[in-house]
């Protein structure tokens, strides 16, 4: 392990999120709240302390799938432990451990709450809860990557560690112009909703706050009743931009490089929306005498589906009052997710299809065992690689779960409450059914419970992998 | 696909199943109930339609795993089609589906029940349906290949398609000699079940019958209280019984053939012991002080243990009045289920066991990308072959689960009874949590809920390939 090179970057961060807290201490000062202090100060210490990290430039560059795995995961729960101080020392959230949860749920993009009431938070607060989805939905080391300068290897073992899907896809081959890329598209689509928000007459602080959760696919809200005191035009904003922001940003790149074709032909995309489709369409045909005509639940439907499929967690109405059948939909949505390279979470569209088509492969070669098959995907075959990976993230990712449900039931909610909250929480979605609901929160489970779901947003977001590869012993022996 | 010789093999398993009827037909005659004409008449006449079909032999003797698959999954389900026909007849169960689901329910050894009642049946309607545990147990095309002389090939095609686990292991090189061993040490243990069960006061009919649902894990009672009102001592037998019914039937031969070393260093075993151990006192830390003491306690707890993870499903307690963490245990265990090649049920321990090692395989191999690992299992090297079928296996049955779940939410029950009514079917436990927990039945679903646990249960006996090629286009492509 080359531990300068891994304590080299952990300081870019620190400088990065330092510099970040910058924006909610001016909003603040524009609401003249003393609470926006917490973050000058907290972020200011945590830019020098980044500075003092990095005058020591390493000797040795040598840097590897090992190094950047660890250095992805201790990155991600640095940014948690420290953007949570700013929480405790305005007193908005006065227990610490609640300030974590709440900061994990909002850089891993979960959207899930320990506040009773968001509404009470300080001005600038709120806007860090919202800032903190949007960083964390393109990826903080991306950011990293796409200004700093860093030597070549180490590049992309970091892209690969963060960046969710089987697979990483480079826009172009430089990795650092590959991230500057995706945070173009970022920025840009993220301005577009501000603009188009604004136009349906929310202030410039709701729109700003709302762009940035949406775009993380975060779902932290401003109001405690979520989406549903919004218009109509508003939420269908929001439906369509949670939506966007889950699909494949190369499928953007593919856009504004003019190459329609393979944008429109991108096969993860498709059965993304296939998938949305359907859901919609067989949901409402289950709640449609729940609403005020089908143009109504049409809305309110689609709303909900985006808004779990693609793991934002936003709500305009409690799904938990919906049939049972609407309700598994939805959790099994939960588990689909977005699709990779998006911002999106959950286990990824690509990954069911290749899931799927695998065991159509299987069964033909059973029946005529001297046929060779293979599973192609997005036009490619998939390599055989790729199919162990995704195995092996099931097999994880079912186990950790098994454990999550298992640790989180000493709390002794119910079932349901308890599985879907840690589905909930390793999808990055945010609220899950019945006492984590929509109307509800996880303020009632106990720090335990909070710490095993904490983890779980952490191994959502990073897909398992580097944080198991953090805590095996096999990764410290030489 | 040769037709012939998969309709010449299901001929043979209707004249054992139409010969097997003549048991329940003598037991009204001693009870001198009418309803064992019923037996009787289908019987009789299943017996001489599989006598006229096996008139016609084969001339194409070829039989490959395709012709096996769907010959064993053909098999079951003549076996219950016919099978559910006397409950109808006799008046015990009017309706022929839920006749259906519990003769399923029977042969797959799971034991979901639709009676409210089992105290009402005719006495013969209960030999039957404990009957039905004993034959699915060991699996009936084990049977006919245990007494019948069938060409070559087709025996290793047939027991592969029906014998549990992911690897079938014979004990002699004979699959013929095979099958008869494995059901020599069934008939052998069934017999000494039934004399210490004599012993402890029990009625013939009550220690045949119960011994009959134990050895088949199949935990179909003939009290209304499963095992409740049992003494102690039975009580204890039939938790040993089902533990040992429920170990690798390998295990046995070694022993009768002396070679001790061999039998107790099984790994799958020793595992499967490990887990029984660590849940039985886990679960006794969480619940004793709702005994009478920890003797009692641990009694209750070992029962219900075994009972689960064994996929049985006899109760002497209604284990939803337990803590979540307990329940939670309960219902993972249905899931990690028996050893390979035993009478159980659920994923299978082996399974389980090469999963985690796969992982840890994986991991290390992140970390020294260069070094060179295998998966070792019962000492030898797992083959990429067997790694991807449980793979495949893995993805097919949570794909299964997940739809089964779906469709069954029609019936708008909660998600717990839901969930885990296809956990308990799938893994051919019998009894759930909540509606379906062992104070529960599944007599208020749905005819379309009840085609699809049914199916559950085929699939899961048989281990879903076998259900999945039968309904696979291909398989009847040239």
């Amino acid at each position: 392990m080359n531990i300068p090179v891994v304590v080299y970057i952990l300081g870019r961060v620190m400088q990065v999120e330092g510099a970040f807290m910058l924006l909610p201490a001016f909003v603040g000062l524009l609401y003249k709240e003393t609470a926006g202090l917490s973050f000058l100060l907290v972020g200011g210490i945590e830019f020098l302390a980044g500075l003092l990290i990095i005058l020591k430039k390493p000797e040795n560059k040598s840097f590897f799938a090992k190094e950047g795995f660890v250095t992805v995961s201790l990155s991600w729960i640095l940014l948690a432990i420290i953007g949570a101080l700013p929480y405790v020392l305005n007193g908005d959230i006065p227990h610490y451990l609640d300030a974590l949860f709440e900061t994990v749920s909002g850089f891993t993009t979960t959207g899930a709450s320990i506040l009773g009431s968001v509404e009470a938070l300080n001005q600038c607060s709120k806007f860090w809860r919202c800032f903190s989805n949007w960083i964390g939905g393109m990826g903080v080391l991306v950011f990293v990557l796409s200004i700093l300068p860093l030597a070549g290897a180490q590049n992309i073992y970091l892209m690969k560690a963060e960046s969710p899907g089987p697979t990483v896809g480079k826009l172009v081959p430089k990795v650092k112009s590959t991230a500057a890329n995706l945070y173009k598209i970022y920025c840009g689509m993220t301005l577009i909703e501000v603009v188009l928000l604004l136009l349906g007459g929310l202030d410039g602080f709701s729109a700003i706050t709302m762009s940035f959760a949406t775009a993380g696919t975060g779902g932290f809200g401003i109001l405690n009743s979520s989406c549903l005191e919004y218009s109509p035009y508003v939420q269908v904003v929001i439906t369509i931009f949670m939506i966007l922001f889950a699909v494949n940003f190369s499928v953007y790149y593919l856009l504004l490089t003019k190459r329609f074709r393979q944008a429109f032909g991108c096969e993860e995309m498709r059965w993304f929306f296939a998938i949305i489709i359907v859901a919609v369409i067989a949901i409402t045909l289950n709640v449609w005498d729940m609403f005020d005509g089908v143009g109504e639940a049409v809305r309110h439907v689609a709303f909900t589906v985006g808004s779990l499929m693609t793991s934002t967690g936003f709500s305009t109405v409690d799904y938990n009052m919906w049939p049972e059948f609407s309700k598994t939909i939805l959790l099994m949505l939960m588990f689909v997710g977005a699709c990779a390279g998006s911002t999106g979470g959950g286990m990824k569209v690509s990954r069911m299809v290749i899931y799927l088509k695998s065991v159509k492969k299987m069964i033909e070669q059973y029946i005529h065992p001297r046929s060779i098959k293979i599973v192609k995907f997005e036009g490619k075959q998939v390599e055989h690689e790729v199919v162990r990976g995704i195995n092996m993230f099931l097999i994880t990712y079912i186990f950790l779960f098994a454990v999550s449900v298992l640790l989180i039931s000493f709390d002794n909610f119910g079932f349901t409450t308890n599985f879907s909250a840690v589905a909930a929480t390793i999808n990055n979605t945010g609220p899950g059914l019945e006492m984590v609901g929509p109307s509800g929160n996880y303020a009632m489970f106990s720090p335990l419970s909070k710490m095993v779901l904490a983890f779980d947003m952490l191994a959502g977001r990073l897909e398992i992998f580097p944080l198991l590869l953090l805590f095996a012993p096999t990764t410290y022996k030489r």
